[in-house]
Protein backbone atom coordinates (compact mmCIF):
# COMPACT_ATOMS: atom_id res chain seq x y z
CA UNK A 1 0.00 0.00 0.00
CA UNK A 2 1.29 3.47 -1.23
CA UNK A 3 0.07 6.94 -0.38
CA UNK A 4 1.76 9.58 -2.95
CA UNK A 5 2.50 13.08 -1.86
CA UNK A 6 1.30 16.23 -4.38
CA UNK A 7 -0.13 14.36 -6.85
CA UNK A 8 -1.30 18.22 -8.36
CA UNK A 9 1.97 19.60 -7.90
CA UNK A 10 -0.02 22.57 -6.25
CA UNK A 11 3.20 23.85 -4.51
CA UNK A 12 5.72 23.54 -6.56
CA UNK A 13 4.51 22.74 -10.42
CA UNK A 14 5.63 19.55 -9.65
CA UNK A 15 2.65 17.04 -10.96
CA UNK A 16 2.92 13.14 -9.80
CA UNK A 17 5.89 14.26 -7.08
CA UNK A 18 5.10 11.05 -5.16
CA UNK A 19 4.56 8.96 -7.52
CA UNK A 20 6.97 9.75 -9.60
CA UNK A 21 9.96 9.47 -6.89
CA UNK A 22 8.49 5.94 -7.07
CA UNK A 23 9.03 5.17 -10.41
CA UNK A 24 12.64 6.52 -10.19
CA UNK A 25 11.67 9.62 -12.29
CA UNK A 26 12.80 12.12 -9.34
CA UNK A 27 14.78 15.16 -11.07
CA UNK A 28 17.29 16.61 -8.72
CA UNK A 29 16.79 19.99 -10.57
CA UNK A 30 13.68 20.20 -8.44
CA UNK A 31 14.79 20.64 -5.59
CA UNK A 32 15.49 24.33 -6.11
CA UNK A 33 11.75 25.07 -7.53
CA UNK A 34 10.82 27.71 -5.01
CA UNK A 35 6.91 28.10 -3.88
CA UNK A 36 4.69 31.53 -3.56
CA UNK A 37 6.47 32.31 -0.21
CA UNK A 38 10.35 31.67 -1.25
CA UNK A 39 10.96 27.99 0.06
CA UNK A 40 12.29 25.79 -2.29
CA UNK A 41 11.52 22.03 -2.27
CA UNK A 42 14.71 21.22 -0.72
CA UNK A 43 14.26 23.17 2.47
CA UNK A 44 10.71 22.32 2.03
CA UNK A 45 11.87 18.59 2.55
CA UNK A 46 14.06 18.98 5.47
CA UNK A 47 11.35 21.00 7.46
CA UNK A 48 9.11 18.09 6.83
CA UNK A 49 11.64 15.71 8.10
CA UNK A 50 13.04 14.25 5.04
CA UNK A 51 16.08 14.12 3.25
CA UNK A 52 17.67 14.56 -0.27
CA UNK A 53 19.68 11.19 0.67
CA UNK A 54 16.41 9.50 1.31
CA UNK A 55 15.20 9.95 -2.59
CA UNK A 56 17.41 7.58 -4.62
CA UNK A 57 15.93 4.79 -2.16
CA UNK A 58 12.38 5.45 -2.81
CA UNK A 59 12.85 3.90 -6.51
CA UNK A 60 11.64 0.59 -6.95
CA UNK A 61 12.65 -2.03 -9.06
CA UNK A 62 9.85 -2.92 -11.52
CA UNK A 63 10.74 -6.79 -10.66
CA UNK A 64 9.57 -6.25 -7.02
CA UNK A 65 6.25 -5.52 -8.20
CA UNK A 66 3.31 -7.59 -9.68
CA UNK A 67 1.24 -4.59 -10.54
CA UNK A 68 -0.15 -1.51 -8.88
CA UNK A 69 -4.04 -0.77 -8.36
CA UNK A 70 -5.40 2.67 -7.21
CA UNK A 71 -9.48 3.52 -6.08
CA UNK A 72 -10.42 7.62 -7.28
CA UNK A 73 -13.22 9.34 -7.35
CA UNK A 74 -14.52 9.42 -10.54
CA UNK A 75 -14.31 13.50 -10.88
CA UNK A 76 -17.16 12.99 -13.54
CA UNK A 77 -20.99 12.33 -13.78
CA UNK A 78 -21.14 8.83 -15.74
CA UNK A 79 -21.40 6.71 -12.78
CA UNK A 80 -23.53 9.02 -10.83
CA UNK A 81 -25.89 8.82 -14.16
CA UNK A 82 -25.79 5.45 -14.75
CA UNK A 83 -26.62 4.75 -10.85
CA UNK A 84 -23.62 2.58 -10.11
CA UNK A 85 -21.21 3.27 -7.44
CA UNK A 86 -18.03 1.76 -9.16
CA UNK A 87 -16.46 1.44 -12.67
CA UNK A 88 -13.66 -0.53 -14.24
CA UNK A 89 -10.71 2.75 -15.78
CA UNK A 90 -10.00 1.49 -19.41
CA UNK A 91 -7.36 4.57 -19.86
CA UNK A 92 -6.11 7.84 -18.60
CA UNK A 93 -6.55 10.33 -21.22
CA UNK A 94 -4.02 11.91 -22.94
CA UNK A 95 -4.34 16.12 -23.40
CA UNK A 96 -3.28 18.72 -25.40
CA UNK A 97 -3.02 22.07 -23.94
CA UNK A 98 -2.53 25.14 -26.25
CA UNK A 99 -2.20 28.66 -26.12
CA UNK A 100 -3.41 30.42 -28.72
CA UNK A 101 -3.28 34.04 -29.55
CA UNK A 102 -5.07 36.37 -32.32
CA UNK A 103 -4.10 39.58 -33.04
CA UNK A 104 -5.49 42.41 -34.73
CA UNK A 105 -5.77 45.82 -34.18
CA UNK A 106 -7.22 47.92 -30.83
CA UNK A 107 -9.50 50.76 -32.50
CA UNK A 108 -11.89 53.65 -30.72
CA UNK A 109 -15.15 51.95 -29.67
CA UNK A 110 -17.36 54.99 -31.17
CA UNK A 111 -15.60 55.53 -34.61
CA UNK A 112 -14.07 52.54 -36.11
CA UNK A 113 -16.52 50.85 -38.36
CA UNK A 114 -17.90 47.69 -38.25
CA UNK A 115 -17.11 46.84 -41.80
CA UNK A 116 -13.44 48.29 -41.14
CA UNK A 117 -12.55 46.28 -37.85
CA UNK A 118 -10.18 43.88 -36.82
CA UNK A 119 -11.57 42.73 -33.67
CA UNK A 120 -8.95 40.14 -32.13
CA UNK A 121 -11.77 39.28 -29.46
CA UNK A 122 -14.45 38.03 -31.91
CA UNK A 123 -12.38 36.09 -34.02
CA UNK A 124 -11.73 34.23 -30.96
CA UNK A 125 -14.90 33.89 -29.98
CA UNK A 126 -15.70 32.35 -33.78
CA UNK A 127 -13.16 29.82 -33.07
CA UNK A 128 -13.95 28.99 -29.32
CA UNK A 129 -18.18 28.08 -31.02
CA UNK A 130 -15.46 25.77 -33.26
CA UNK A 131 -13.96 24.04 -30.47
CA UNK A 132 -17.23 24.11 -28.57
CA UNK A 133 -18.95 22.15 -31.93
CA UNK A 134 -15.95 19.78 -32.82
CA UNK A 135 -15.85 18.62 -29.39
CA UNK A 136 -19.46 17.73 -29.27
CA UNK A 137 -19.53 16.04 -32.31
CA UNK A 138 -16.56 14.02 -31.67
CA UNK A 139 -16.99 10.65 -29.18
CA UNK A 140 -14.99 11.17 -26.14
CA UNK A 141 -13.43 14.25 -26.96
CA UNK A 142 -13.32 17.38 -24.40
CA UNK A 143 -11.90 21.03 -24.91
CA UNK A 144 -12.31 23.44 -22.66
CA UNK A 145 -11.56 27.32 -23.56
CA UNK A 146 -10.43 28.06 -19.58
CA UNK A 147 -8.41 30.88 -19.60
CA UNK A 148 -8.44 34.27 -22.14
CA UNK A 149 -7.24 37.37 -21.67
CA UNK A 150 -7.47 40.67 -23.82
CA UNK A 151 -5.54 43.48 -24.74
CA UNK A 152 -6.20 46.41 -24.03
CA UNK A 153 -9.26 45.02 -22.53
CA UNK A 154 -11.29 47.81 -22.11
CA UNK A 155 -14.71 48.70 -22.47
CA UNK A 156 -14.13 51.42 -25.41
CA UNK A 157 -11.60 49.46 -27.50
CA UNK A 158 -11.61 47.05 -30.00
CA UNK A 159 -9.76 44.36 -28.62
CA UNK A 160 -6.14 44.33 -30.72
CA UNK A 161 -4.87 40.63 -29.27
CA UNK A 162 -6.71 37.92 -27.42
CA UNK A 163 -4.57 34.93 -25.75
CA UNK A 164 -6.20 32.09 -24.44
CA UNK A 165 -5.77 28.13 -23.25
CA UNK A 166 -7.16 25.06 -25.49
CA UNK A 167 -7.27 21.85 -23.35
CA UNK A 168 -8.14 19.15 -25.27
CA UNK A 169 -8.22 15.38 -24.28
CA UNK A 170 -9.22 12.15 -25.74
CA UNK A 171 -8.31 8.44 -24.20
CA UNK A 172 -7.07 7.75 -27.66
CA UNK A 173 -4.23 9.86 -28.93
CA UNK A 174 -4.75 9.55 -33.11
CA UNK A 175 -8.31 11.43 -32.28
CA UNK A 176 -6.68 14.11 -30.03
CA UNK A 177 -3.92 14.85 -32.08
CA UNK A 178 -6.87 15.01 -35.37
CA UNK A 179 -8.79 17.66 -33.43
CA UNK A 180 -5.72 19.66 -32.43
CA UNK A 181 -5.00 19.68 -35.83
CA UNK A 182 -8.46 20.50 -36.96
CA UNK A 183 -9.16 23.44 -34.49
CA UNK A 184 -5.23 24.95 -35.36
CA UNK A 185 -6.72 24.74 -39.30
CA UNK A 186 -10.16 26.70 -37.63
CA UNK A 187 -7.78 29.02 -36.29
CA UNK A 188 -5.75 30.11 -39.23
CA UNK A 189 -8.66 29.92 -41.61
CA UNK A 190 -11.00 32.22 -39.08
CA UNK A 191 -8.33 34.83 -39.00
CA UNK A 192 -7.85 34.85 -42.52
CA UNK A 193 -11.54 35.38 -43.18
CA UNK A 194 -11.25 38.36 -40.77
CA UNK A 195 -7.65 40.26 -41.30
CA UNK A 196 -6.23 39.49 -37.89
CA UNK A 197 -3.40 36.65 -37.18
CA UNK A 198 -3.17 33.83 -35.43
CA UNK A 199 -0.03 32.27 -33.25
CA UNK A 200 -0.18 28.48 -31.80
CA UNK A 201 1.84 26.67 -29.45
CA UNK A 202 1.11 23.58 -27.70
CA UNK A 203 2.46 20.85 -25.56
CA UNK A 204 1.54 16.98 -25.70
CA UNK A 205 0.98 14.34 -23.16
CA UNK A 206 0.14 10.89 -24.39
CA UNK A 207 -2.66 9.37 -22.72
CA UNK A 208 -2.20 5.88 -20.78
CA UNK A 209 -3.93 1.89 -21.68
CA UNK A 210 -4.23 0.56 -17.93
CA UNK A 211 -3.32 -3.32 -18.04
CA UNK A 212 -6.05 -5.73 -19.95
CA UNK A 213 -4.89 -8.40 -17.88
CA UNK A 214 -5.59 -6.67 -14.02
CA UNK A 215 -8.73 -4.66 -15.92
CA UNK A 216 -10.19 -8.02 -16.56
CA UNK A 217 -9.88 -9.34 -12.92
CA UNK A 218 -10.89 -6.03 -11.65
CA UNK A 219 -14.22 -6.78 -13.68
CA UNK A 220 -14.42 -10.06 -12.29
CA UNK A 221 -14.51 -8.93 -8.54
CA UNK A 222 -16.84 -6.30 -9.50
CA UNK A 223 -19.15 -8.90 -10.88
CA UNK A 224 -18.97 -11.67 -8.20
CA UNK A 225 -19.81 -8.86 -5.50
CA UNK A 226 -22.92 -8.51 -7.70
CA UNK A 227 -23.13 -5.56 -8.94
CA UNK A 228 -22.86 -4.53 -12.94
CA UNK A 229 -19.29 -3.88 -14.99
CA UNK A 230 -19.16 -0.72 -16.30
CA UNK A 231 -16.04 0.51 -18.04
CA UNK A 232 -15.31 4.33 -19.16
CA UNK A 233 -12.17 6.17 -19.16
CA UNK A 234 -10.20 9.00 -17.08
CA UNK A 235 -10.26 12.43 -18.29
CA UNK A 236 -8.09 13.35 -15.20
CA UNK A 237 -4.45 12.43 -14.52
CA UNK A 238 -3.53 9.92 -11.66
CA UNK A 239 -0.77 8.57 -10.07
CA UNK A 240 -1.67 5.40 -11.87
CA UNK A 241 0.29 7.22 -15.21
CA UNK A 242 3.52 7.20 -13.99
CA UNK A 243 3.19 3.80 -12.28
CA UNK A 244 1.72 2.27 -15.62
CA UNK A 245 5.00 2.77 -16.95
CA UNK A 246 7.03 0.62 -14.61
CA UNK A 247 4.25 -2.01 -13.75
CA UNK A 248 1.12 -3.46 -14.58
CA UNK A 249 -1.60 -0.70 -13.91
CA UNK A 250 -5.64 -1.01 -12.86
CA UNK A 251 -7.77 1.77 -11.38
CA UNK A 252 -11.55 1.71 -9.75
CA UNK A 253 -13.61 4.30 -10.33
CA UNK A 254 -16.01 5.26 -7.46
CA UNK A 255 -19.31 7.53 -7.86
CA UNK A 256 -19.09 10.75 -6.48
CA UNK A 257 -21.61 13.91 -6.49
CA UNK A 258 -22.53 15.74 -9.21
CA UNK A 259 -19.45 14.45 -10.71
CA UNK A 260 -17.70 17.61 -9.00
CA UNK A 261 -14.63 17.31 -8.25
CA UNK A 262 -11.45 19.84 -6.93
CA UNK A 263 -14.11 21.13 -5.26
CA UNK A 264 -15.52 21.63 -1.45
CA UNK A 265 -18.49 20.23 -2.29
CA UNK A 266 -16.09 17.08 -3.60
CA UNK A 267 -18.37 14.16 -1.68
CA UNK A 268 -19.02 10.32 -1.84
CA UNK A 269 -21.18 8.25 0.45
CA UNK A 270 -20.07 5.98 2.57
CA UNK A 271 -21.90 3.05 1.23
CA UNK A 272 -20.12 3.61 -1.83
CA UNK A 273 -16.98 3.24 -0.10
CA UNK A 274 -18.03 -0.08 1.35
CA UNK A 275 -18.96 -1.63 -2.04
CA UNK A 276 -15.21 -0.30 -2.77
CA UNK A 277 -13.22 -1.51 -0.48
CA UNK A 278 -15.09 -4.95 -0.58
CA UNK A 279 -14.29 -5.11 -4.94
CA UNK A 280 -10.64 -4.32 -3.83
CA UNK A 281 -10.70 -7.55 -1.29
CA UNK A 282 -12.16 -9.79 -3.60
CA UNK A 283 -9.64 -7.96 -6.22
CA UNK A 284 -6.87 -8.82 -4.26
CA UNK A 285 -8.03 -12.23 -3.64
CA UNK A 286 -8.19 -12.90 -7.26
CA UNK A 287 -4.57 -12.49 -7.92
CA UNK A 288 -3.50 -14.69 -4.77
CA UNK B 1 -11.84 81.27 -28.25
CA UNK B 2 -11.55 78.71 -25.53
CA UNK B 3 -9.48 75.51 -24.54
CA UNK B 4 -10.91 73.11 -22.84
CA UNK B 5 -9.15 70.75 -19.89
CA UNK B 6 -9.16 67.23 -19.53
CA UNK B 7 -12.01 66.44 -21.60
CA UNK B 8 -11.21 62.46 -21.75
CA UNK B 9 -11.03 62.59 -17.31
CA UNK B 10 -8.16 60.46 -17.77
CA UNK B 11 -6.77 61.67 -14.20
CA UNK B 12 -9.76 61.70 -12.28
CA UNK B 13 -12.73 60.03 -14.55
CA UNK B 14 -14.05 63.76 -14.54
CA UNK B 15 -15.17 63.62 -18.45
CA UNK B 16 -15.33 66.96 -20.02
CA UNK B 17 -13.76 68.78 -17.20
CA UNK B 18 -13.21 72.08 -18.42
CA UNK B 19 -16.42 72.34 -20.64
CA UNK B 20 -18.85 70.75 -17.60
CA UNK B 21 -17.51 73.58 -15.54
CA UNK B 22 -17.40 76.87 -18.40
CA UNK B 23 -21.04 75.37 -18.46
CA UNK B 24 -21.88 75.11 -15.01
CA UNK B 25 -22.11 71.73 -14.54
CA UNK B 26 -18.73 71.57 -12.28
CA UNK B 27 -19.69 68.96 -9.02
CA UNK B 28 -17.83 70.15 -6.04
CA UNK B 29 -17.93 66.70 -4.76
CA UNK B 30 -15.48 65.65 -7.90
CA UNK B 31 -12.65 67.74 -5.54
CA UNK B 32 -11.96 64.94 -3.08
CA UNK B 33 -11.30 62.46 -6.08
CA UNK B 34 -8.01 60.86 -6.11
CA UNK B 35 -5.35 60.02 -8.90
CA UNK B 36 -3.71 56.96 -8.71
CA UNK B 37 -1.23 58.42 -6.75
CA UNK B 38 -3.82 59.61 -4.79
CA UNK B 39 -3.41 63.53 -4.92
CA UNK B 40 -6.96 65.60 -5.13
CA UNK B 41 -8.60 67.40 -7.35
CA UNK B 42 -8.68 69.85 -5.20
CA UNK B 43 -4.43 69.38 -4.39
CA UNK B 44 -3.82 69.10 -8.24
CA UNK B 45 -5.48 72.31 -9.54
CA UNK B 46 -4.05 74.37 -6.44
CA UNK B 47 -0.48 72.65 -7.89
CA UNK B 48 -1.43 73.89 -10.85
CA UNK B 49 -2.13 78.10 -9.48
CA UNK B 50 -5.52 77.77 -9.67
CA UNK B 51 -8.04 77.81 -6.49
CA UNK B 52 -11.23 76.48 -6.11
CA UNK B 53 -12.91 79.95 -5.53
CA UNK B 54 -12.43 80.51 -9.33
CA UNK B 55 -14.45 77.84 -10.25
CA UNK B 56 -18.57 79.45 -9.81
CA UNK B 57 -16.33 81.99 -11.87
CA UNK B 58 -16.00 79.75 -14.93
CA UNK B 59 -19.60 79.46 -15.75
CA UNK B 60 -20.89 81.74 -18.58
CA UNK B 61 -24.30 82.96 -18.80
CA UNK B 62 -25.99 81.46 -22.27
CA UNK B 63 -27.00 84.46 -22.85
CA UNK B 64 -23.88 85.86 -23.48
CA UNK B 65 -23.00 83.21 -25.90
CA UNK B 66 -23.82 83.49 -29.42
CA UNK B 67 -22.67 79.91 -30.27
CA UNK B 68 -20.19 77.19 -30.19
CA UNK B 69 -18.21 75.89 -33.03
CA UNK B 70 -14.92 73.04 -32.30
CA UNK B 71 -12.61 71.76 -34.77
CA UNK B 72 -11.61 68.22 -34.16
CA UNK B 73 -9.80 65.48 -36.41
CA UNK B 74 -12.55 62.88 -36.98
CA UNK B 75 -10.83 59.96 -35.31
CA UNK B 76 -12.64 57.31 -37.84
CA UNK B 77 -11.91 56.59 -41.67
CA UNK B 78 -14.76 57.78 -43.34
CA UNK B 79 -13.61 61.22 -44.85
CA UNK B 80 -10.17 59.61 -45.81
CA UNK B 81 -12.38 57.21 -47.40
CA UNK B 82 -14.12 60.30 -49.14
CA UNK B 83 -11.07 62.02 -50.37
CA UNK B 84 -11.90 64.84 -48.28
CA UNK B 85 -10.13 67.43 -45.96
CA UNK B 86 -13.33 68.49 -44.13
CA UNK B 87 -17.02 67.06 -43.30
CA UNK B 88 -19.63 69.19 -40.86
CA UNK B 89 -20.26 66.72 -37.72
CA UNK B 90 -24.52 65.98 -37.67
CA UNK B 91 -24.53 64.90 -34.66
CA UNK B 92 -22.42 63.00 -31.56
CA UNK B 93 -23.62 59.11 -30.74
CA UNK B 94 -25.76 58.15 -27.58
CA UNK B 95 -24.00 55.49 -25.96
CA UNK B 96 -24.98 52.58 -24.14
CA UNK B 97 -22.27 51.39 -21.78
CA UNK B 98 -23.50 47.88 -20.20
CA UNK B 99 -21.86 45.00 -18.20
CA UNK B 100 -23.06 41.75 -18.83
CA UNK B 101 -22.54 38.64 -16.81
CA UNK B 102 -22.86 34.70 -18.19
CA UNK B 103 -23.22 32.43 -14.90
CA UNK B 104 -22.63 28.47 -15.41
CA UNK B 105 -21.06 26.06 -13.63
CA UNK B 106 -16.89 25.51 -13.28
CA UNK B 107 -15.97 22.04 -13.75
CA UNK B 108 -12.92 19.79 -14.53
CA UNK B 109 -11.99 20.54 -18.13
CA UNK B 110 -10.87 16.45 -18.18
CA UNK B 111 -13.94 14.82 -16.69
CA UNK B 112 -17.02 16.89 -17.27
CA UNK B 113 -18.82 15.57 -20.48
CA UNK B 114 -19.19 18.17 -23.51
CA UNK B 115 -23.08 17.33 -23.26
CA UNK B 116 -23.32 17.93 -19.43
CA UNK B 117 -21.58 21.22 -19.35
CA UNK B 118 -22.58 24.61 -18.64
CA UNK B 119 -19.70 26.90 -19.48
CA UNK B 120 -20.23 30.49 -19.44
CA UNK B 121 -17.77 31.55 -21.93
CA UNK B 122 -18.92 29.04 -24.68
CA UNK B 123 -22.32 31.21 -24.12
CA UNK B 124 -20.75 34.80 -23.97
CA UNK B 125 -18.95 33.57 -27.19
CA UNK B 126 -22.43 33.02 -29.26
CA UNK B 127 -23.29 36.63 -27.79
CA UNK B 128 -20.26 38.24 -28.64
CA UNK B 129 -20.93 36.86 -32.59
CA UNK B 130 -24.33 38.32 -31.94
CA UNK B 131 -23.84 41.74 -31.11
CA UNK B 132 -20.94 41.98 -34.02
CA UNK B 133 -24.08 40.36 -36.90
CA UNK B 134 -26.34 42.83 -35.71
CA UNK B 135 -24.16 45.89 -35.43
CA UNK B 136 -23.01 44.81 -39.05
CA UNK B 137 -26.75 44.81 -40.36
CA UNK B 138 -27.77 47.84 -38.51
CA UNK B 139 -26.54 51.40 -40.49
CA UNK B 140 -24.32 53.36 -38.35
CA UNK B 141 -24.14 51.31 -35.32
CA UNK B 142 -21.30 50.60 -33.46
CA UNK B 143 -20.72 47.65 -31.37
CA UNK B 144 -17.86 46.84 -28.93
CA UNK B 145 -17.02 44.01 -26.39
CA UNK B 146 -13.62 45.41 -25.15
CA UNK B 147 -13.46 43.95 -21.53
CA UNK B 148 -13.81 40.35 -20.64
CA UNK B 149 -12.80 38.59 -16.94
CA UNK B 150 -12.99 34.46 -16.46
CA UNK B 151 -13.44 32.76 -13.45
CA UNK B 152 -11.99 31.17 -12.76
CA UNK B 153 -9.91 31.73 -15.75
CA UNK B 154 -7.12 28.56 -15.44
CA UNK B 155 -6.29 26.33 -18.17
CA UNK B 156 -8.17 23.34 -16.77
CA UNK B 157 -11.29 24.49 -15.91
CA UNK B 158 -14.51 25.11 -17.45
CA UNK B 159 -15.42 29.11 -16.65
CA UNK B 160 -18.45 28.97 -14.29
CA UNK B 161 -18.40 32.81 -14.88
CA UNK B 162 -17.78 35.46 -17.54
CA UNK B 163 -17.73 39.05 -17.16
CA UNK B 164 -17.86 41.78 -20.18
CA UNK B 165 -18.16 44.77 -21.03
CA UNK B 166 -20.71 46.07 -24.57
CA UNK B 167 -20.03 49.82 -25.96
CA UNK B 168 -22.90 50.41 -28.11
CA UNK B 169 -22.98 53.89 -30.08
CA UNK B 170 -25.33 55.18 -32.83
CA UNK B 171 -26.28 58.63 -33.81
CA UNK B 172 -30.05 58.14 -33.35
CA UNK B 173 -30.84 57.14 -29.77
CA UNK B 174 -33.76 55.31 -30.72
CA UNK B 175 -32.07 52.44 -33.36
CA UNK B 176 -29.00 52.50 -29.95
CA UNK B 177 -32.18 51.71 -27.30
CA UNK B 178 -33.96 48.77 -29.89
CA UNK B 179 -30.33 47.37 -30.43
CA UNK B 180 -29.43 47.16 -26.92
CA UNK B 181 -33.38 45.84 -26.18
CA UNK B 182 -32.43 43.11 -28.81
CA UNK B 183 -29.11 42.28 -27.75
CA UNK B 184 -30.54 41.69 -23.73
CA UNK B 185 -32.99 39.23 -25.13
CA UNK B 186 -30.37 37.43 -27.26
CA UNK B 187 -28.33 37.06 -24.07
CA UNK B 188 -31.45 35.82 -22.63
CA UNK B 189 -32.22 33.18 -25.15
CA UNK B 190 -28.79 32.15 -25.38
CA UNK B 191 -28.38 31.65 -21.36
CA UNK B 192 -31.85 29.54 -21.52
CA UNK B 193 -30.44 27.29 -24.50
CA UNK B 194 -27.53 26.88 -22.65
CA UNK B 195 -28.67 26.40 -18.90
CA UNK B 196 -26.65 29.19 -17.79
CA UNK B 197 -27.86 32.51 -16.14
CA UNK B 198 -27.06 35.96 -17.53
CA UNK B 199 -27.49 39.57 -15.72
CA UNK B 200 -27.12 42.97 -17.61
CA UNK B 201 -26.74 46.18 -15.73
CA UNK B 202 -26.42 48.90 -18.38
CA UNK B 203 -25.62 52.98 -18.41
CA UNK B 204 -27.35 55.52 -21.30
CA UNK B 205 -25.76 58.66 -22.54
CA UNK B 206 -28.41 59.73 -25.33
CA UNK B 207 -27.41 61.45 -28.70
CA UNK B 208 -26.91 64.85 -29.32
CA UNK B 209 -27.94 67.33 -32.83
CA UNK B 210 -25.92 69.53 -32.99
CA UNK B 211 -27.31 72.83 -34.54
CA UNK B 212 -28.89 72.78 -37.86
CA UNK B 213 -28.64 76.57 -38.30
CA UNK B 214 -24.49 76.73 -37.29
CA UNK B 215 -24.28 73.59 -39.03
CA UNK B 216 -25.61 75.16 -42.89
CA UNK B 217 -23.56 78.44 -42.30
CA UNK B 218 -20.64 76.06 -41.77
CA UNK B 219 -21.60 73.93 -44.89
CA UNK B 220 -21.72 77.06 -46.72
CA UNK B 221 -18.85 78.01 -45.31
CA UNK B 222 -17.29 75.02 -46.84
CA UNK B 223 -19.21 75.27 -50.40
CA UNK B 224 -17.76 79.00 -50.48
CA UNK B 225 -14.06 77.16 -50.17
CA UNK B 226 -14.72 75.59 -53.04
CA UNK B 227 -14.97 71.93 -51.61
CA UNK B 228 -17.59 69.32 -51.72
CA UNK B 229 -19.83 69.53 -48.41
CA UNK B 230 -20.25 65.92 -46.54
CA UNK B 231 -22.33 65.56 -43.52
CA UNK B 232 -21.69 62.47 -40.94
CA UNK B 233 -21.94 62.01 -37.35
CA UNK B 234 -19.22 61.52 -34.71
CA UNK B 235 -19.18 58.44 -32.71
CA UNK B 236 -16.86 59.96 -30.31
CA UNK B 237 -18.27 62.06 -27.46
CA UNK B 238 -16.27 65.82 -27.43
CA UNK B 239 -17.03 68.96 -25.55
CA UNK B 240 -19.36 70.42 -27.75
CA UNK B 241 -21.92 67.84 -26.45
CA UNK B 242 -21.67 69.60 -23.53
CA UNK B 243 -21.93 73.09 -24.55
CA UNK B 244 -24.86 72.02 -26.88
CA UNK B 245 -26.88 71.60 -23.55
CA UNK B 246 -26.59 75.56 -22.94
CA UNK B 247 -25.94 76.72 -26.67
CA UNK B 248 -25.72 76.22 -30.34
CA UNK B 249 -23.07 73.82 -31.31
CA UNK B 250 -21.23 72.99 -34.32
CA UNK B 251 -18.45 71.12 -35.14
CA UNK B 252 -15.92 71.13 -38.47
CA UNK B 253 -14.01 67.21 -38.72
CA UNK B 254 -11.07 66.83 -39.96
CA UNK B 255 -10.02 64.32 -41.81
CA UNK B 256 -7.10 62.07 -39.78
CA UNK B 257 -4.86 59.26 -41.09
CA UNK B 258 -6.23 55.59 -41.38
CA UNK B 259 -8.94 56.94 -38.48
CA UNK B 260 -6.46 56.20 -35.77
CA UNK B 261 -7.46 58.47 -32.72
CA UNK B 262 -5.66 58.24 -28.80
CA UNK B 263 -2.57 56.18 -30.33
CA UNK B 264 0.86 57.98 -31.04
CA UNK B 265 -0.09 57.18 -35.01
CA UNK B 266 -2.97 59.63 -34.50
CA UNK B 267 -1.63 62.28 -37.45
CA UNK B 268 -3.11 65.22 -39.63
CA UNK B 269 -1.90 67.03 -42.60
CA UNK B 270 -0.38 70.64 -42.80
CA UNK B 271 -2.85 70.94 -45.85
CA UNK B 272 -6.05 69.80 -43.95
CA UNK B 273 -5.14 71.94 -41.13
CA UNK B 274 -4.76 74.88 -43.18
CA UNK B 275 -7.94 74.03 -45.09
CA UNK B 276 -9.58 73.85 -41.75
CA UNK B 277 -8.53 77.17 -41.07
CA UNK B 278 -9.98 79.07 -44.41
CA UNK B 279 -13.10 77.39 -43.90
CA UNK B 280 -13.46 78.43 -40.25
CA UNK B 281 -12.54 81.88 -41.05
CA UNK B 282 -15.46 81.58 -43.87
CA UNK B 283 -17.73 80.10 -40.86
CA UNK B 284 -16.80 83.12 -38.62
CA UNK B 285 -17.63 85.95 -41.62
CA UNK B 286 -20.94 84.45 -42.31
CA UNK B 287 -21.81 84.65 -38.35
CA UNK B 288 -20.60 88.18 -38.46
Amino acid sequence: MAGFVDEEGARYGTSYLGSRTFAGFFEDRWLERRDDGGVTLREALGAFGGSVDGIAGCRRNPEDLIGYYEVHIEQGPMLESEDLPLGVVTSIAGQTGATVTFSGTAGHAGTVLMSLRRDALTAAAEWILDVEALARATAGLVATVGGMSLDPGVSNVIPGRVELTLDLRHAEDAVRTRAGAVLRRHADAIAGSRGVTVEWSSRETPAVTLSAELSERLAAAIAASGRPVVRLPSGAGHDAAILSTITEAAMLFVRCAGGVSHNPAESVTVDDVAAAIDVTIRFLELLG
